[in-house]
């Protein structure tokens, strides 16, 4: 065995006796029966006496060395394949459209060494896995980060809302960044406001299954992001993911109103407290929001790309220590965005934290843990009390919303009563009027 | 005006002019025409130049005093009416069940003095409100707290539990807890762990709607509580709430697997990753999961109704500062429960305070803010990287019930590894095998 990853002491031992190594395809003989898969890599946690293979059905398996009689390579190990597609003129009349990589799952493959998901795929390798684009737009396209999403922050939404603007100034007609999807809504709120105005669509795109596995969303996903931005009829920021499990439907969301609420299904993000904006079936685009702004080409686009790090989302629970505010008021906090319960409720003994932080010039806002819904803080005396103190209630907009908007309003006014201002006023969608009782039913 | 309550300045001299009080339905003249309405309360932060009137149609308007030309009082100030069922033997082939009553909504009625919403409600007056449970159960009743449910925390769980524990044993065939909303799913799971093995149905219910109000949803939800107490096949903790907008249908949820997802909505309650256990209607009970296990009248229920304050609930979001982290370990923190991205991640730049945390003896342990969906920390490296710092993965569990499983956990272990077991053993439906990918749509 020449490559050992994560195999330790007596499995490592048996390995090292035959010609395989991590990846290769390799039939396992025991007392029992034949296994045949993939090699596996194992982990720091691991224990020295199992071998993990991945089976055809796709389930690891760990198989103790000591029922092991023979081990033998079926096939080496083999990575992706790319067709570089072949080099013909733009057609000058398709629109331009700037692919902007960040990293995630949509710009990764299964490293078939180790078994687990890297953020590698390079846009022109997403471009000749999905031939399609070249179709749809004429794409020019950029490898900004190459990062897990839950690693994002705001020095990348500064950077990203700066280079977005670069492109849209320089007359891209509409831009798609492919993003990781754990974070992916944040981010679509974060340049929502940095690039207030935008006046072409900017689509983050993401994708619940590697590009290079059979079950990927990353090409639907991918295709319907570019249809969108080289083709759409509105602007702003938005987010394509699937609409449901068929595999023909993306939704495209609004990037204030949208939310990932499940783990892994391909239709996780789901618009909240708000309808979907548009949906791309085959290519063709369907608006079903008539309050988005049009597309207005040659606009230019001045990009606000400042976030104030010292802001923090509080979920309040049952015994939560309000010391954690007087704590982050220490720490020089600048604002903190609870998620309270209910229609925006605290326990009545977090009062007191609180309003020492406003008192303190610490901006304050309420949302809800419930998700769905708005914070309504005139109803009980106890919501009414914060509201004397100054919180500020922030109607059915999203926690992360809230959370992302508030680092931005920080980043960009000077005195507490702008910055409350702008917390309450509509600036990119994040807040919707009161609907009818009518909701797109999902997850459970 | 005999009460003044919230009125200041200009607008409390000109009540003062007329013979009204707060709640009277009065009527305003101005030069613009005549409101009629119920004369509101004003709050801390009121002005003192508007008359605030709650219209017939359930809007309250803000009349400016400066165009009042004449105030009179229509009616006087009344509460709503009870009717005291009248005197009869409880029949005794009617199974007995307990309603305790911790307060919130459905034990609360619109105060007409103050236009808010009180916990006020005994529990005799909400049988004299349903005269129908009087022939569903021959009922006992207690008020046990009279709290909104922000304010509900371990220490009324752990009374609660042994309240319900000590009617349970003295021959209760079933408990309904009337509980405020908005914390009635963390109260579910903590009584869920603190009475595992309950022989009997306890279910909890609240309403989303006062329950004097005529869109009250209190009736219907306590009624199939009392149903489901009385007379289910089934044991455990439950929590019985509206199905859906119709009038008729009611779910009863399993208490570990149940959440809050709208502010307002009387179906604002839904199982999370696990199905029903049962509709309600009319009476009737259809059991539609397999798993729950049956009403064993007659076996002793033990308590452990101990938990563990020093435990918090933390969600991650992009820069996050992990700092806090290291500052509740140095308050003693003893165990965490993150909500981390997806399939349970957080910013690599947190493992340095996790680890620390886990070497110094705190459980750390991971759930997703998805809600939806289940940690798979094995996928990424990120991931794998946190599980062999040592933190606890914890399958499709919901973040509110895994951090009172946390806290149960910790108040009833003594050593490290009983609580690492305890954490991951399935003991009261908190998780539920992998199931295939139909959900319950719910919530926009």
């Amino acid at each position: 065995m020449t490559e050992t990853e994560g195999y330790v002491g007596r499995s490592l031992a048996l390995l090292q006796k035959y010609p395989v190594k991590i990846g290769d395809l390799i039939s396992i003989t025991t007392r029992q029966g034949v296994y045949e898969g993939t090699l596996m890599t194992r982990y720091g946690y691991a224990d020295d006496h199992h071998i993990v293979i991945k089976l055809r059905s796709g389930y690891n398996v760990g198989i103790s060395i000591d029922r092991i009689t023979d081990i033998s390579r079926v096939a080496e190990a083999a990575g992706p394949k790319y067709v570089t597609p072949p080099n013909r003129p733009a057609p000058t009349d398709l629109p331009k459209v700037t692919i902007i990589s960040t990293g995630g799952t949509i710009a990764s493959r299964v490293d078939y060494r180790t078994g687990g998901v890297r953020p590698a795929l390079s846009v022109e390798e997403l471009c000749a896995s999905v031939p399609e684009l070249t179709a749809i737009a004429d794409i020019d396209s950029e490898v900004l980060f190459s990062l897990y999403s839950e690693n994002m922050a705001s020095d990348q939404w500064s950077a990203l809302a700066l280079k977005v603007a670069e492109k849209v100034n320089n007359g891209s007609k509409g831009v798609v960044v492919t993003h990781g999807t754990d974070t992916l809504g944040y981010t679509a709120a974060a340049l929502s406001f940095a690039l207030k105005g935008c006046p072409v669509p900017v689509v983050l795109v993401g994708s619940q299954r590697s590009s290079d596995r059979p079950s990927s969303d990353a090409a639907t996903n991918l295709i319907a992001a570019t249809v969108t931005a080289a083709n759409a009829v509105f602007s702003g920021i938005f987010v394509a993911m699937h609409h449901d499990l068929s595999d023909d439907t993306i939704s495209i969301h609004r990037g204030t109103k949208v939310r990932k609420n499940h783990t892994s299904r391909r239709d996780a993000f789901e618009s909240v407290n708000s309808p979907c904006v548009a949906f791309v079936k085959n290519g063709d685009i369907t608006v079903v929001s008539k309050d988005i702004p049009h597309r207005r080409e040659g606009v230019t686009l001045m990009p606000q790309p400042k976030f104030e790090k010292k802001t923090a989302l509080l979920k309040f629970h049952p015994d939560f220590d309000p010391e954690i505010i007087d704590h982050l008021v220490s720490r020089g906090i600048r604002g903190i965005v609870l998620e309270g319960t209910g229609l925006g409720q605290v326990a009545s003994r977090c009062n007191g934290a609180i309003k020492r932080a406003i008192d303190g010039g610490v901006l304050i806002a309420m949302t809800s843990q419930c998700i769905w819904g708005r914070v309504r803080m005139t109803v009980y005396d106890t919501g009414r009390d914060l509201l004397s103190i100054g919180v500020i209630p922030l109607g059915d907009m999203l926690p992360e919303t809230a959370f992302v908007k508030m680092m931005w309003v920080l980043g960009n006014t000077k005195s507490s009563n702008d910055s409350i201002r702008l917390m309450t006023e509509n600036l990119a969608g994040e807040y919707m009027s009161r609907r009818p009782l009518t909701r797109r039913k999902n997850a459970a």
